[in-house]
C-alpha cells in the first residue's frame, strides 16, 4: 500500500458504501462539487445537529435562515462586491487559468516561506517574473494577475439590473436581520445568532477534492455583544482546554512553534483580542475533539494583516493535520468588531444599534446652544426656523470654534454672530445608551468535517476496516442482521429493525453473505452494534449483540435493545451492561467470514 | 377585524416572535425571498426531519445531498433548458414583466373556468387581444408572449462556457446519482432516494409572500421501481386513507368535486397509474395531516396533460385550502416513468439501468451467425477479422433480410454472400434481465408547510392567540419560568433549563412580565408546556406545569421532568398524568395577566 494515503483508501470506500464522491461524474465532473450519499448526508446532518447544540441552543443562542441568492445591495454595502476575489493568472499559451498562489507554490514547492496569500498583485508580477514561473500544466508563459471574482453572480427575475449574487458566508444574512432577530428574543446582549445553510465560492480551479469546494454547507455563529461590557461569564468552564496558537508574529519570523495558552492567559496576553473569542476557540477544540480529531492534530493559525479578511481586525484559522494536504482550515474564528453592522447602518440608513438601559438611569451635564430668536426672527423672517434648526442641531463646541476662529458661524447662508446665541449648561437624564455591537465569529465548513471525522476514524484491524467513528457520529447506530436468510429469521430481523427505527435510532438490515462478511461491512462504515437474530432468538427473544471496537458480544432480549442502546451510544451504559457476555472465539468468528 | 386575513395576523406575529419575515428587508426587500427567524428555522427542521423519517428511512430507503447550482449538461438532458420556462409579457409603457397567467387573471378574476397554465404562447396572444387585457399595474398595453427561462444561471469557474444553473428541483442530482447509489445499497428495487435541500426558481414576479418563492427547500423523493414488477406491497396498510381527487376529466368539464377513493381502488379504477403512487399519496394525505392540516382542508387535483411538467405522465398537485389563497399546492406526485433515467443514458452514455437476476435462470433459444472463417479468411486475408466482428455485432434478421433483399449484406465495403454464413440456433442461459427503472416521485416545498401548519395552528382563545401546533413540531417544546425573577427563582428555574435542555428537549426561559403575561406569550408560539418554579420548589422541587390547549395544570417533581416530558410530547403519557392536579382557578390565573 506504499503511496496510497488515506485520502485514496478514504475515497474508495466512500464511493463503494455511500459516503461522498465527485458530482455530476456521469458527465465527466466538475471540480469544486461533492455530492453525499446515503451515509454521508445523514453524518453531515449528525455534525450539523451537534454543531447547533454545542454553539447554539445549549447557551440559549438562536439560529435563523436566510437565502442563498442575496440581492447586490447587500454585498456592496459589506464590501464584498469589491473585497472577495482572486488574483488569477492565465497561461499565454494553453489559456488555462490559475489562481495566482497556486501556480507559484506549484513552481516552488520547496519555498514554504512565501505568503503568497499576503501578497498584493504588483508583487505577485513581480515574484512571477523574477522566479521564472510558468504555467503548471504546459509551462507557457503566465499573464499578469489579474481579480477573479469569486462569488457567482446571477439575475432575479427578468430585470438585467436585479443582481444577485451565490452568498459566500452565511453572515450577511445575519447581520441584516439582526434588529429584527434582536426584538424577538429577550432583548439583551450578547446574543448569539448562528445559521447553517449553502454557500458557494466560485473558486477559479479547485483542486482538493472534497477540501476545496465551490459550494459547501457553513455552520457559522454571528455572536453579538456590549464592547464595553464584554466579559465572557463562561471563560474559566474551559480552563483546561488549551489553546494551541502559531502567531503571527512568530510566523513573520518564519517560525511554525504555536505557543499553548488557556484561554484566559491568551486574552490576558493579548494573543486573542477578546474574551468571548477565547472562549469559542477553546470550544471549537472540544467541537473537533469530539468528532474524532485528537487535540494535539489541531491548532490555531493566526493570519497576518494582508491575509485577513476586509472585515476581520484578528482572524484564527482553526486548522486540522490531515494526512494528504498538512494543516487544513475547518473553521474560522473573526474578530469583525462593528464592521459589518456599521457598514450596513450607513448604507441602509437603518438603526441597526439597539438601547441598552442603565441599571439606574444617570444624570448628566450637557451644553447646549440657545439660538436667540427674539434677535433673529426680525432678522431673518422666514428664513429664520431653518437657520435656529441649524443651529441646534450643531454641536456647540463647534459653534464657539467658529466664533473664536472666524468671529460667525455660517448657517445656510447666513452668518451667526455671538450675539444671536446663548450657551447654557443643562442637566440630562439618560435611561441608556445606543450600543452597535461587536461581534466575534466562529464559522464551520460542514463538509471539511465531514471528511476530518472519517479520516481520524479510518483504521485497521487485522487487514479490516474498521472506521472507528465517534458514536454519536455514526450514520448508521445499529445492523441487524438474521443468522440465516431463511427459517423465519429474517422476518424476526424485520420486526427488530422497525422497533429500533420507530424508537428514533438509525438502525439498517443486511441478510446477504455470512455473518463474518457482514460484520466486516458494517464494521467498515462504523456501526457501533450489531445484532444478530438466531434460531436461540425463536424460543428466548434473546439476540446477540456485537461491539465494533472491541468485536466482543452479549445476549440480550431484543425488545429491551431501543432503550438499552440508546443508553450505550449516549454513553450512559457501558458495552458490558448490555447482556450477558457470550464467549465467541474470535477464530469462530472469523472461520465464519 | 374585519379584512384581516389569517395571513395578515400571522405575518404580524410571525414578524414579533420570530417565524418568518420577507428577506433584505432594510434594503427595501425582494419578493419571492423568505427569512425563517428563530422559531421558524425550527420548525422547518422538524418538518424535513418529520418527512424524512416517514418517507425515506422508516422504509428502509436513503437520502443523499447534490449540489444547488448544476451543471449545464445535467439540465440540458433532463430537458429542463428547454422547457423550464414560464410565458411573459411586459407592458409597453410602464415596462413591467408579467407571467402571463397572472395578467390574464388579474384582468378577469371571475373567469376560473380559463386554464391558463394549458395555452400555449399563440393562444395566450389571441386571448389577450380579443379580451382586451391590459397591464394588471398601469393599465398599458401588453407585448406579445415571450418565454423567460425560471433558472437562474451563472459560470462556474473563470471560463465563460462553463454555465451552470441553480436547480429548480433536487431530482436530477438524484437521477444522475441513481447507479452509484444503488450500488452503495443492497442493489435492490424498489429503491426509494430522497434529498432535501435548496431549490430555486427565477420566478418573473412572484407576489404571494411565503407562498411562491423563489427560493426554497424543497423535500423530494425519486422512487425507482420495476415497472414488470410494479407490486406495492403496502398499499393496504393505507386503506383506511381516503385519496380526494378532483379528476382532470372533471376539471375539463368545469366540475370541481372531488372523487373519494382508496388507495387500492384508484389503481384498480385507472385513476393513478402506479401502485406506488397511490401509496404514496395516502401517505402524503396522513404526512399532511400530522402537520395540523385535516383530511377535508386537503386535495389531490389531477394536472391536465398540457399543465404537466414534461418528464410527467401523470401528476397530481397535492393541494391545501388556505384561507388567502384558496387551494395551494403543497406536494406534487408525479409519474416520471422512466423519462429522466432514460434521459441520462442516452445523452452522458452511462448505462444507468440495473441487472435484475430471475430466481430461477432461465433458457432461451437464440439465432446466431456463423461466418464461415475458413472462406473468408483466404478470401480477405487481413481485413477478414473486421468482416467477421461485423458479422457477429449484426443481427442475424437484418442479414438474411439483405439476402433476401439484395442477395448480399456489405460490411466494410464488401459484399458478404450466403455461402459466406452459416445460421445457427443456440441455447443461452439469461440469469437476469436489465432494467430501467420507472419513477414515482413525491415532492414537498417545506416552507409551505411551514405556512400551513402555521395557519391551522392559528386559533383564538379568550382573545389571545393560542398556536395549537402539533407536539411533535412545536418549535420550543418547554418554557420554564421563575415565578418572581428574584430570592434565588431564576437560578432554579435556569437549572430545570439546562437539565431539560442537556436531555435534548427545545427549551426556553422567559423571566419578564407577569407569570399570566408569560403564559400568553408561551400560548402564542404553540409551546406545549409551561413549567414555573416557586417557592415551593425551594422546599420539595416540586413545579407546576401547565397545559398550552387546556391550560390546565399539575404539580410534579422537576428531575422527573425531562422523561415525563418526552414522553408526553410522543403522546405515551397524557397530561393528567404528569403530576397531582392543580386547582388554579382561571380567574385567578388571569388576574395574574
Amino acid at each position: 500500500m506504499a503511496g496510497i494515503d488515506k485520502y485514496e483508501l478514504l475515497s474508495d470506500l466512500a464511493k463503494r458504501r455511500g459516503f461522498f464522491w465527485p458530482s455530476f461524474e456521469i458527465y465527466g465532473g466538475i471540480s469544486g462539487y461533492l455530492d453525499l450519499g446515503p451515509l454521508g448526508a445523514k453524518l453531515k446532518r449528525r455534525v450539523e445537529d451537534k454543531w447547533l447544540n454545542l454553539f447554539v441552543y445549549q447557551h440559549g443562542y438562536v439560529a435563523i435562515s436566510t437565502p442563498v441568492i442575496t440581492a447586490e445591495k447587500v454585498f456592496l454595502a459589506s464590501g464584498h462586491v469589491s473585497n472577495f476575489k482572486d488574483l488569477m493568472v492565465t497561461c499565454t499559451q494553453c489559456k488555462r487559468h490559475f489562481k495566482a498562489d497556486y501556480a507559484i507554490t506549484q513552481a516552488m514547492p520547496a519555498r514554504t516561506d512565501i505568503a503568497v496569500e499576503a501578497m498584493s498583485a504588483s508583487e505577485i508580477d513581480d515574484f512571477i517574473e523574477k522566479n521564472h514561473v510558468r504555467c503548471p500544466e504546459c509551462g507557457g508563459a503566465l499573464s499578469k494577475s489579474e481579480f477573479f471574482s469569486t462569488m457567482f453572480k446571477t439575475n432575479i427575475g427578468p430585470y438585467s439590473d436585479a443582481i444577485g449574487y451565490g452568498r459566500p458566508e452565511a453572515a450577511q444574512g445575519i447581520f441584516i436581520d439582526f434588529k429584527r432577530v434582536f426584538e424577538t428574543t429577550r432583548e439583551k446582549l450578547p446574543l448569539g445568532i448562528g445559521q447553517i445553510g449553502t454557500v458557494m465560492r466560485n473558486e477559479i480551479s479547485p483542486r482538493q477534492g472534497p477540501i476545496r469546494l465551490r459550494e459547501f454547507t457553513i455552520m457559522e455563529m454571528e455572536f453579538f455583544f456590549d464592547p464595553e461590557e464584554a466579559t465572557c461569564p463562561y471563560l474559566q468552564r474551559v480552563d483546561e482546554t488549551l489553546l494551541p496558537i502559531l502567531l503571527a508574529k512568530d510566523r513573520e519570523q518564519g517560525r511554525s512553534e504555536v505557543t499553548q495558552v488557556t484561554p484566559r492567559e491568551a486574552v490576558k496576553k493579548g494573543l486573542v483580542l477578546t474574551e468571548w473569542g477565547a472562549y469559542f476557540m477553546a470550544l471549537s477544540i472540544q467541537f473537533v475533539n469530539s468528532l474524532g480529531v485528537p487535540k494535539e492534530k489541531q491548532r490555531f493559525e493566526e493570519k497576518m494583516p494582508k491575509e485577513r479578511s476586509h472585515y476581520s481586525t484578528q482572524t484564527f484559522d482553526h486548522q486540522i493535520l490531515l494526512e494528504r494536504w498538512g494543516w487544513v482550515e475547518v473553521a474560522g474564528h473573526a474578530y469583525r468588531t462593528d464592521f459589518d453592522l456599521s457598514a450596513h447602518i450607513k448604507v441602509s440608513g437603518t438603526d441597526l444599534s439597539v438601547f441598552k438601559p442603565y441599571e439606574n438611569p444617570i444624570s448628566k451635564k450637557i451644553r447646549v446652544v440657545v439660538p436667540q430668536e427674539s434677535v433673529l426672527g426680525p432678522l431673518l423672517k422666514a428664513k429664520s426656523k431653518t437657520v435656529v434648526e441649524g443651529l441646534k442641531a450643531a454641536s456647540p463646541d463647534d459653534i464657539e470654534k467658529s466664533f473664536k476662529d472666524s468671529g460667525f458661524f455660517e448657517v445656510q447662508g447666513f452668518k451667526v454672530l455671538p450675539a444671536h446665541v446663548r450657551f447654557e449648561e443643562r442637566t440630562e437624564r439618560e435611561a441608556g445608551r445606543r450600543v452597535v455591537p461587536h461581534v466575534v465569529e466562529p464559522s464551520y465548513g460542514a463538509e471539511r468535517l465531514v471528511y476530518s471525522a472519517l479520516e481520524y476514524a479510518y483504521t485497521r484491524s487485522k487487514d479490516r476496516v474498521v472506521l472507528k467513528l465517534p458514536m454519536d457520529l455514526a450514520p448508521t447506530q445499529v445492523m441487524v442482521f438474521p443468522l440465516m436468510a431463511k427459517d423465519g429469521l429474517p422476518e424476526i430481523a424485520t420486526r427488530v429493525r422497525e422497533t429500533l427505527a420507530i424508537q428514533g435510532l438509525e438502525v439498517d438490515y443486511d441478510e446477504s453473505g455470512t455473518i463474518g462478511r457482514r460484520y466486516a461491512r458494517a464494521d467498515e462504515i462504523g456501526v457501533p452494534l450489531s445484532v444478530t437474530v438466531d434460531y436461540k432468538t425463536k424460543e428466548d427473544q434473546t439476540v446477540t449483540i456485537r461491539d465494533r471496537d472491541t468485536w466482543r458480544q452479549v445476549r440480550s432480549d431484543w425488545r429491551q435493545l431501543p432503550e438499552k442502546a440508546r443508553q450505550y451510544l449516549r454513553h450512559e451504559r457501558e458495552f458490558s451492561e448490555l447482556g450477558a457476555a457470550v464467549d465467541v472465539p474470535y477464530e469462530q468468528q472469523e472461520t465464519a467470514v
